[in-house]
């Protein structure tokens, strides 16, 4: 039963260990955006890939939501002192793998190369896909000016109201290899309960990406990362009031027009219509368990 | 009273801290070598550099003897993780400045422009010079091969028997910015105790620097690295002996000929001669006393 997922943010990467956990060994291939990649201290950071990678090898740091459990934080520390940039908090362990991948970049391997490296070294029975090889970065646009995400969402905290989001790069962007034949040979597709403007937007953008699944022949069902009508974590709320007009699930659906066949909602969002089938159940991922509940639930609404 | 010091090594950054006490601020130049460079994990690092800045910035682990106080070894552990090399060890501490400084170099400034940024961070009163900008690294022949100096004496634990040195590279690098002018405006000129052939071969290969000592005006001083016709660390008496034939002072002499005008022994080598100048007093710089009174001795013996 081949899965193919697309994801992004904490709440994405969290789904995907629900399903890794619930299918079979080799049956998920998740498609990570590189929309929030950034270059900090002169190294490759892609941000989602790690939270992934982290995620589903059982290296992340579950109660701060990001980054590796047992992080410190000489590194970054240290750079400061010596005039470098310290806005953006990278952990030693995690800079571990930053310079391992910048130095692959660097030395020429693709993007999803190093990812399929890294994948391997922790024996990770799903498959790991950047959704672009090319650089496709999110831009957010506000009344202070246009910022790439991380210099939005870190650097300024996220105070500047989001009123727009461009995904600089997107129309030269390709599908990194794998990614269109892992649409294609899917027998359902998921839309992990991420931002859509943020976390899939920048993997939708890429229109090779958004046609393999506009052409789908498997079903594809997202599931809204809306819990009574908040983001679980996020500006995704404001964002969606300002750029669609309401928190409801209809405006998640009106987002995904022609990409999802139904839509898993919170029963707190529920009665609802969105012009898609809708399906009632609880999202919130609060625990492991309540992941993996939630993964069986989509499977069961995608795959009958 | 301007002082140029050349200095390789733990015992050279000792030597240098112990100028830099008992020398007015501004005096004291340091010119450092770069054969011991080595690229780990994508960034350039700079061992010796990096220990005078540790040293003279009063951030050392005078415990351990190299790297910084209150280090720690996360990153490098992760690298190891992911499959990067991590046979050398750089910590997390440590790190942080060689993503600073790798960065500008990538940036195109040259090692002598960020050296300068560096110690101005630290507000270091001590001028800190590399050699040379150029690519000039050591090189240790052995019975098993040759292989570049961090390879051979990290890498391989100096299990090898080094039976040759040579610098590659030495015949086209030229003398970083100042480091001539400060040899030539020097009211004397200092050679660390440091292994002559791993320490401060490296900077007399470069033909520019070389020349400006043999043609020196101002006294030229060595403190022999040796004690009791031993080395206080690292191989130096294995190699004298291999290499010069000996393990007293007139083997060291011999190393610097037409370079100095006398030579600082440790009291457990004279009686000596060595056809300079001998100079007899304690030269075991067990503490920071006494790195400041082997400075002030090599001071009266350089200025008189």
């Amino acid at each position: 039963m081949k899965i193919a997922l697309l994801s992004g943010g904490g709440g994405g990467a969290r789904f995907a260990r629900g399903l890794a956990e619930v299918l079979p060994a080799g049956d998920l291939t998740v498609i990570g955006k590189v929309g929030d990649d950034v270059e900090i201290l002169g190294l490759h950071v892609s941000p989602d890939l790690d939270s992934l990678l982290y995620t589903l090898a059982g290296l992340i740091d579950d109660e701060r939501g990001w980054g590796r459990a047992g992080e410190t934080w000489g590194a970054l520390g240290a750079a400061g002192e010596w005039g470098g940039e310290d806005w953006f908090r990278v952990g030693d362990l995690d800079l571990g793998l930053h310079v391992v991948r910048s130095r692959r970049l660097r030395d020429g391997a693709a993007l999803s190369e190093v990812t399929a490296e890294l994948a391997a070294r922790k024996s990770l029975a799903t498959t790991l896909l950047p959704a672009t090889d090319d650089r496709l970065r999110t831009l957010v646009e506000t009344e202070a000016g246009t910022f790439p995400f991380q210099e939005w969402y870190v650097g300024r905290g996220h105070r500047d109201e989001a009123i727009g989001v461009s995904y600089e790069g997107a129309e030269r962007a390709s599908p990194a290899p794998g990614v269109v034949a892992a649409l294609e040979e899917a027998e359902a597709i998921l839309l992990a309960p991420s931002n859509p403007y943020l976390s899939l937007g920048p993997i939708l953008a890429v229109d090779a990406i958004r046609a393999a699944i506009e052409s789908r022949r498997a079903r594809s069902v997202a599931v809204s990362p809306l819990v009574g009508g908040k983001a679980v974590s996020g500006p995704l709320d404001r964002m969606l009031r300002r750029m669609a007009g309401g928190t409801t699930p209809d405006f998640v659906a009106q987002g995904y027009k022609g990409l999802i066949d139904a839509l898993v909602i919170d029963e707190t969002d529920a009665p609802a219509e969105a012009g898609v089938e809708l399906v009632v159940t609880r999202t919130l991922m609060s625990d492991r368990d309540a992941e993996r509940r939630l993964a069986e639930t989509v499977l069961e609404v995608a795959c009958g």
